[in-house]
C-alpha cells in the first residue's frame, strides 16, 4: 500500500478533474488498477473508481471492505472517497453508481476495458435520450502518471538507491556450477531482506547462449567458465518500482566478451547523455542504437532502449524506435519523467549484453537514480 | 515453458477450430496470453496468435523470435506455426495478417481485447463489403481450458503433492517475534526450492488482526502469542498453478480460535464431499457456506469457496454464490476440471482462519490433489 498524503492524493484528482472538464465529461470510470493506485493508494487486485467533481466512488468486493476502511482511518486518507461494497457483480454495481450519479457524459479507458464489459455497460444503462453516454477518454491518467511528484521523486531517489546497494552484492552471487534458478532466489531474497515489499517482476538469470534471449526466464541450466551471465531485477518499493541489469562474465573474460560489454556501456552512456529537459524519446534511442550501429551491432539490438517506472514496471515514456506505425504522440520528456536506460545486443547461440539504469529527468539535465559500477564485473 | 506435446496441441487446436466452424468464423484472433501459452506453450508476456482451419500464425516480437525458434525445433513443438515478427507494432502487424489471411468473419477475444485495440483494428481493416468483419467470440478457449486433459491431470498430480510436501515444511516456520514478510520470504524459497518454478501469486503470511483481510500483502508486523496466521501460497510447475492455504496458531489457542477453525474445516470437507460430476459449481459452495452459517459465521464468509486452476491461478469454473448478477452459465462441474476449495471466516480486528485445498473432478467423484493435514497446526 502506497502512502502518498492526503495533498499529494488532492492535487492528483483535481488534475484528473480539470482533464475531465475539459473533454466536457461529468465523470470517469476507472477500471485500471494501477490508475487506482495512485489515485487513492489502494493496492489491492479488484477495485473500479468513478471520480466525478465532488467525490471519488470507490467499488470494492467484501475481501478489501476492511482493507479500504482502514485506509480511510490512516493519516494518509483518500480525499473525499464514498465506499461501495459490490453487490452481485462488479459491472452491475458500476452501473448503478453512474445511473445515481445523473451523468450525461461519462469517460471510460478506452485502453483498458475489454469490449466485452463496454457492449454490457452500454446495453445495461440503455440509449433513451436521457441515458449516461459513454465517452472514449484519452490516456489522461496515464500521462498524468509520467510526471513524478515531490513526492514520488523522492521515493524513487530511496528506491534507486536501495537497489543498487543491493546490486552491489548480487553481482558477486553467480558462480560456476550454480544454475539459474538458485541465482535468482539468492537475488529474490536480497531484494526482500534490502526492504522492498517484493521484486518488481520475475528476476532474469540468463547464462551462456540464454543471455541471448532479452526476456529469459530463469532454468535449472548451470553457469559454465567463461560465461555471461544477464542479471535483470527490480524491487517495489512503497509501490513504485525500480529496475536494473548489469551481465557479469563467470571467470575469465575473451576479447568478444569485452568487446560486446564496451559497446553495450557505450550505448548506455550515449543515452543518458542524450537525456534532458525537452529531449524527443526517439532521439535518446537513437543515441544508444548509433553507437551499436557504428559498433556493427546494430541488428543485435532489436528492443527498444527504456520504459518509464511508476506504480507499474513499464509504463510512459516509451524510449523506442523512431518508424512506422509507431505512436508518435508526446515526443519529449519533461522534468519529472523516471525511465530506464537499458540498451543491449544479444548474438543467438552466443549470448548477449545489457546493461540497465532507472534515471529521472530533471530541469537542469539529467540525474542517474541507480548509482553503481557499469564496468564488466568478472566473478 | 510448458512441454505440452505435440499431439496434445494439436488436440486442443482441432477442438478450438470445431468451434470456430460452428460459429461460422474463418479464423480467430487471440490476444490472451494464457490463452496462447495453452495453445501454443508459449510462456512469454507478448504475442498474438491468429488460428485458422490451416495454419497458426505466431506474431511476436524480436525478444521472442529466438525463444519461438527454439519452442519449434524442441521435441514439443507447436504444429502448423508460421512465425511472424511484429513491424512498427503489434496490431499494425496482426491487421496485415488478417488482410493476407482473406478472410470474411474474424472472431476475436471480447472479453480480453480492449475497446481501443478493436476499434483501431475495426478502423483498419476498413468497412468495404470485402473488409473482414471483427466478430465477438464466447470464452471458447476459457470453457475448453476449464477441462483438463490426461497431461494436465498427470501435471497437477505431481504440482498437488509438491505443494503438499512444501506445505508440511511451511506450517513449521511461524514463530513469535517473526514479521509477516520473513516467514512469506521462507515460504518462497521452500517454493522454489521444491522445484516449482515460481510462486503462483504473492504470498500471504496474515497474522492477528490481519488474517481478518482475505487479501492481505505481507507487512513488517511481527507475530505475537496465542495470534492466527493465515499462510496462503502457491506453486507453477511447467507453467500450471496449484494454491493452498492452512491457517496456523503461534503458541496455544484460544477457545474460539479453535471454534472458528473447526466450522471452517467442516465447511470445507462438506463443500470437497459435494464435489461430484454434474454437481453445481453454486451448490458446492452452498455446501460450505450452509456450515458456516449454521455456525453462526455465515456472515463472516465474505467471499466464493473456489476458482479453477490451470495456467492462471484464476479460471473457470468459479464456485461461488448464486445470486443476482451472476453468470450463471456453465453450472455443472465435469470431469477434468480443477479447482480450490477454501471457505474462510473472517473478523474484523480479532482475525481470520482460511483453509483451502485442490480438487480434480473425476468420473468417480473428487480427487484431493493437496494431501495435508487440515487440523489446526499450534507452533
Amino acid at each position: 500500500m502506497p502512502h502518498a498524503p492526503t495533498d499529494v492524493l488532492e492535487r492528483r484528482h483535481a488534475s484528473i478533474r480539470a482533464s475531465l472538464r475539459a473533454a466536457g465529461l461529468d465523470a470517469a470510470i476507472i477500471v485500471s488498477l494501477p490508475n487506482i493506485t495512485w489515485l487513492t493508494n489502494f493496492a489491492g487486485s479488484s477495485a473500479i473508481v468513478v471520480l466525478d467533481q465532488e467525490q471519488l466512488t470507490f467499488i470494492t468486493d467484501s475481501r478489501y471492505v476492511t482493507t479500504v476502511s482502514d485506509m480511510q482511518a490512516a493519516a494518509h486518507a483518500c480525499p473525499a472517497l464514498t465506499l461501495t461494497s459490490v453487490d452481485g457483480s462488479y459491472d452491475a454495481t458500476l452501473a448503478g453508481v453512474i445511473r445515481r450519479g445523473g451523468y450525461a457524459r461519462v469517460g471510460f479507458e478506452a485502453s483498458h476495458l475489454t469490449v466485452s464489459r463496454y457492449r454490457w455497460l452500454e446495453q445495461t444503462l440503455g440509449s433513451s435520450p436521457e441515458s449516461p453516454g459513454l465517452v472514449a477518454m484519452d490516456n489522461a491518467l496515464e500521462v498524468a502518471r509520467s510526471v513524478k511528484d515531490a513526492y514520488e521523486v523522492a521515493l524513487f531517489r530511496t528506491a534507486g538507491e536501495m537497489l543498487a546497494e543491493v546490486t552491489r552484492h548480487v553481482v558477486t552471487l553467480p558462480r560456476a556450477g550454480m544454475s539459474e534458478r538458485e541465482v535468482a532466489l539468492q537475488i529474490d531474497t536480497a531484494i526482500r531482506r534490502a526492504g522492498f515489499e517484493r521484486p518488481a517482476f520475475e528476476t532474469i538469470v540468463a547464462s551462456g547462449p540464454n543471455a541471448a534471449l532479452p526476456h529469459a526466464r530463469p532454468t535449472k541450466r548451470t553457469l559454465g567458465e567463461g560465461e555471461l551471465v544477464v542479471l535483470d531485477f527490480g524491487g517495489v518499493y512503497d509501490s513504485y518500482c525500480v529496475d536494473l541489469t548489469r551481465t557479469v562474465v563467470v571467470g575469465a573474460a575473451s576479447q568478444r566478451v569485452r568487446d560486446v560489454h564496451d559497446a553495450v556501456r557505450l550505448a548506455h552512456d550515449a543515452a543518458i547523455e542524450a537525456t534532458r529537459p525537452g529531449a524527443s524519446r526517439f532521439d535518446i534511442d537513437a543515441a544508444a542504437r548509433d553507437v551499436l550501429t557504428a559498433a556493427g551491432m546494430g541488428e543485435a539490438f532489436g528492443h527498444g532502449t527504456g520504459h518509464g517506472l511508476g506504480v507499474e514496471v513499464h509504463e510512459d515514456p516509451r524510449i523506442s524506435r523512431r518508424g512506422p506505425n509507431v505512436d508518435t504522440s508526446r515526443e519529449a520528456v519533461t522534468p519529472g519523467m523516471v525511465f530506464t536506460i537499458e540498451p543491449g545486443a544479444y548474438f543467438p547461440g552466443w549470448g548477449g549484453v545489457r546493461i540497465e539504469d532507472d534515471v529521472l529527468v530533471t530541469e537542469a539535465g539529467v540525474e542517474l537514480l541507480t548509482r553503481v559500477q557499469t564496468e564488466l564485473i568478472t566473478v
